[in-house]
């Protein structure tokens, strides 16, 4: 789904309206409840239920699938003490990625890129709630691209158990910018392939379609990394107290990932820009060629018509036609200028 | 009404007048006294029998339709105390959008736009004086995006009566930011069309003269909305004596919808310039497509004319017209000839 | 004259000279001594004659035309107290506008434009000195842009005369903006008239000259009044001893000016930039007509032609000829192939 | 090898993996442990042996080749107390170069450019560790160009053995640059030649194809030249303690190669812009001169074909067949007609 | 020269090599040393028994005619005190222009442009040395254009002789800032040239490849007015103990010429962009003129050719040929199609 002004329904900040299209058929959650020696998983956790987190010398993960019910959704976010303001942002995905730091929790908005069918790029919104030892996260369909982490909590692998919420987050979004290389790099290869096929063969206005169309989706997937690399350098440069220090390197990595994800789409828009030069110095050869074929054939045959046009008059005295070598020489006069033709326009490099 | 210098007139700082194009007929305006407990409307309020505000405890909004009579403009600021520089202002509506702070209130203009015909985008200055809980509005004409508004505060819908007049402020230019949402919504719902209709049927320059209209009007929007984003992000970053600081994340929302309108902007901008592309590409494409069927037809049938004339010679001597199989063994050579040249072209894919 | 090297004449810094063409016979220069009682009007000055200026609770205005004679200017500027570089930057003017601080006065150049003829945008150079309670103005030619300002301190029009110095200065600059304004509105107007009339009829590479000359003016007067918004951002931004405080909100006034002055220059460009697109949109499409026409009537007639070349030939058995209704059915066949490609033609769009 | 996302891999930062593909058989190394008078070198050296550097009085230069196998290279860079993400970086060939500063030590890794085959640049990726006293420096494959350094190590040349190790940092890094500037070097010429040799002959797409490659490769120099610039400066602004004060006129140098590198590539990139530009007009011009000697020819003979046309008519009674001068006057008619379109179109200067 | 790769050396910081092409015999030099009231000329200098200034109450300007030999620099070099890596500043021509401030002198390097032929810029590297007191400046060739400084000194005219080796410096920026504006002015009097004769007559793409030529050029002299603007700011901003503060306001002129050659480059830019622009349009402009002579011809004649083939056809019984008026009427038919064609493309305005 392009992001486009469709779905913008009119928004009253103190009642909160979800204003995209519902993904999946019901709203779902699992909760996380982990510390170095366990983890607790509930996978069938119904979000009406919630009481409150568990904080005791665990972290807690909150995953939320689904928010086109917004009145559910309101009743969780009140009851984890939620501005009003956040929850809109929630359920309104028409927006820009946003940041705001509260008193007692982070809340961000970002958008993660799935890869998709042939010329759309699907977007989905994610919202994020940062608190001590907590972190809460709103996803609008059931993707699975969280699931080697649930897999690492699960079996305790690598460090997520004994680190803080702040990680896990690192985690997240490393797992989103996987996602946009991934997306990145089917475009490239379709770019790749573009270049090597298309443009070789034939200068039809599809090819530069294709450009115009890959060049859109660059500028979105570029217009959607920014706001996340301006999160993550924010995160660097001040010290916030909901990131551990010693964390703060592996939020320097994702600003890295996102620098080479914009250098990334950079290299494959100077691609395209190349092959729309390329495509339309293509279309002028073929013109070329085109004209200078007709323009051969014509000029070589013309002026011999003309003449087999002379003696084809009937005018009663015309002597050559009764010479004895007439129609021998005027042959000969034509193969002469057929002749001369050829080797001026070979001289011309027209073939 | 595209803004122009047609209307510019000379302006003397002392003696104020009205550089638009009268709207209409008469001026009018309502006032609202209201608090959270009750809200006094008066519809019917006559500008020249202003004396002062009720500012007791309760909220005042007069909003002011139409400013061509300069006269009763002067009169009404005079009696609210506004600066000389500033009466100009909300008269000339051929400036820039303005923001200035004064001692006791604050004075700013902007340009809502209205959705309108054709290729025309109608442009129209609003200009705002927020007191201590009083706010005034001048519209040049009776324009109904505020209605909502009236209607929340008639019947105390949301928070807006239990607030100051900054929020109310923040309604009346959200409702504007709408404006422009639906501006953009009409264009890039022509600009969809455009894409799927025109470029594909006739490369007519009529095409590009559509394209070239929209860009500028997407220029015309950027250049209006750029002004009330470095508004909004004013009110955001300094702190402002007349902005309640529980409300500042709400214009914070506001910059958020003026940076979603550029992003917008921008999008339809790159559309259009694909459009460009595509439009050169197609053109090309069709010239080719011309030239080919023209080529094709000419450089076949040319030289088999030829071969025709030259037997149309009248040369007594010319074995080959009496000989028997001399009609048949040309109409071969003809019959091979031409499909030959198919083939050639075949390989050339030249159709 | 467009600003060009050819006048740039070597300059030694100690012996000023006038590096442009002169423009005016003689030298002269008015005198006004006023305050808010009386103003005194010296308009057959001599500033040979020049001793000081009477600043004794009056304003005093000295205005010079013509600056062709160094020696002339240089004596007056002699007495006056001005550094030699700034005598040096009055007559030199091939220069960029500049704006330098003497311990007692300001001393900047500026360049006023001036509508003309056709193609070009004479450009004259104005030079002020501000100093406590006295202006003094240098200008190239006997321009009659000022003689508003004259008659308001003769009559006592408005405030200047309850105002100091920097007032009238101010009154000076906006005078020269306006010029600005008028000149962009007859290049608007010229603009305007190119897009309806000339591209419509013929898409003559005159059209280019046209658009490309418009741009290089735009791209004039932008040059031309970029120095002065700086200069007046700087007085507005920086407190300058010789601006009254009261005043600082009407130099912000002349910001306003120049920015509209740049808003609307880039607002003729986009429309130049679009009438290039449009030109080479509706070249292209000609060639399409032409080309069109021509395989149409060429496509139709070549092989028709063909056809009769062949039953022009002169074999003795050609059994067709003198069939019954042999010259009947080749004019039938004729006819078919013509219906035929027509109805081809039809179905491709081509006429 | 382009930069491209085919070899990323999922990378954990608790187990590092190498990203790229292996280029050497290997992984070597070389210790040199040199000071002012005496300098030990050990080229057989294996890394698994590695303990720790002799520190005393000495510098040491450990240089790796090859880092395909990540188990060695995790070893040793633990032996060298160096923290798991610089580990990862080491291994990680596909990310942007980027420079960390730790407590001990300084990390970086850089790209260098190759010279190479047609179209391609190689690209390796370095990673220096800079220690008190010690250099680690990795290198993808056994590239030769730091053997002079070696050289100057081994017999004393220049002033290499009478400073610290960071003065062999910025001989490192000269190389490094040098190379870029060869490759800018081979760049250049073949854009010369280009210019030159193939835009005088023949408009193919395929030269429009090679300054695109060219554009791309610039882009890729700059890119990677970039980030070392950055570095370099910062060495410059900031005080760091690894670097000597002496020895920051040296980084300064470097500076200077970047960005001369810099405006080398601009001056490439002006060189090509030019270059498309000169195609499509060549491109064009081509076009017209086949296109007039097509019409030339055409305009000239079309005409005559139709006169002989006439007179190839088999009406029982047309006069002029019998006239006695009508063959002659034909052809004088004829002759008439061509040399006064010869001199139309000479006039026209169509030839 | 185009400043080139081709002439780059292998340099090593502790022996400085020449890296340019030697340009005159044998290296010269000239000492001036002057006060106020006498002026000594060594113009016979020898730079090898230079031994040191006599710095009591003169100045000294020594003036070096030739860098080529590397010894004799380095010994002058070293015999003033001048560190290393300025001595290989000053022999290597092929980098940027820089500047670097040394305790007891400057040192700094810019570009000098020769006007020259037809389509290089030739470009010398100047270096200079200002201490306290004295001038050092090094020149590739002994061009000729600080003669008429020379002259001041010897003849004491202008105030050069009372003021310090700042003071001098000065008049030699402003010498070489001439050279930058003659040069200027020639490529500006080509372009001109170019616009109002080649354009007009002839889209050959030998003009598009001297606008390059020329936007090559601009591109050149802007990259190396730069460094110089750059330079002079640093000098304007920072209060260096090597100028005189009095003396500030020249390098202040300075600086103003220094932008003065940026919007020259600039304005001659935008000449050349227009002239592209036009170029492409009077191209596109030739070919439709010379499609719509063919087609108007080749529409015209065919149709025509075609009729005439009919009746030139052998059938036995064409009842047309024996009609009375048969070939009067096919005459009259053929004149209608004719006029009826011209009328046709009369109103197309086809020519």
């Amino acid at each position: 789904m392009i992001y486009n002004l469709l779905n913008r329904k009119k928004v009253n900040p103190t009642t909160p309206i979800f204003t995209g299209i519902q993904q999946i058929e019901e709203i779902s959650a699992q909760l996380f409840v982990y510390n170095e020696s366990e983890c607790h998983e509930n996978s069938e956790f119904n979000i009406s239920e919630f009481q409150e987190f568990q904080l005791n010398e665990s972290c807690n993960w909150l995953n939320v699938h689904g928010i086109h019910d917004s009145k559910k959704i309101k009743t969780l976010c009140t009851k984890l003490n939620i501005h009003d303001l956040a929850i809109q942002d929630i359920l309104d995905v028409n927006q820009r990625p946003k940041f705001q730091e509260f008193d007692n929790y982070w809340f961000f908005t970002l958008k993660s890129i799935i890869p998709s069918g042939d010329s759309s790029i699907e977007q989905e919104q994610l919202s994020f709630i940062l608190g001590k030892n907590y972190l809460v996260s709103f996803q609008e369909r059931k993707a699975d691209y969280f699931d080697h982490i649930r897999e690492r909590l699960r079996k305790n692998i690598g460090i997520v158990r004994q680190r803080s919420s702040d990680y896990l987050l690192f985690l997240l979004l490393e797992s989103i910018l996987d996602n946009y290389f991934k997306t990145l790099y089917e475009i490239e290869n379709k770019v790749n392939k573009l270049v090597l096929i298309e443009i070789d063969k034939d200068p039809s206005p599809e090819t530069v379609n294709l450009i115009e169309i890959f060049k859109r989706q660059i500028h979105q997937v570029k217009k959607t990394v920014l706001p996340i690399k301006e999160f993550v350098i924010r995160i660097e440069r001040e010290q916030f107290s909901f990131v551990n220090k010693k964390h703060i390197k592996y939020f320097y990595e994702l600003k890295d990932l996102c620098l080479s994800l914009i250098d990334e789409c950079e290299q494959i828009e100077v691609k395209l820009e190349s092959n729309t030069n390329l495509f339309f110095s293509v279309q002028g050869h073929r013109m070329n060629q085109v004209m200078k074929t007709l323009t051969v054939v014509a000029t070589i045959f013309i002026p011999l018509t003309f003449i087999a046009g002379i003696y084809g008059m009937n005018f009663t005295s015309m002597p050559e036609l009764s010479w004895k070598w007439g129609y021998a020489s005027i042959w000969g006069l034509m193969i002469l200028i057929f002749i001369g033709m050829l080797m001026y326009f070979k001289r011309k490099k027209w073939y």
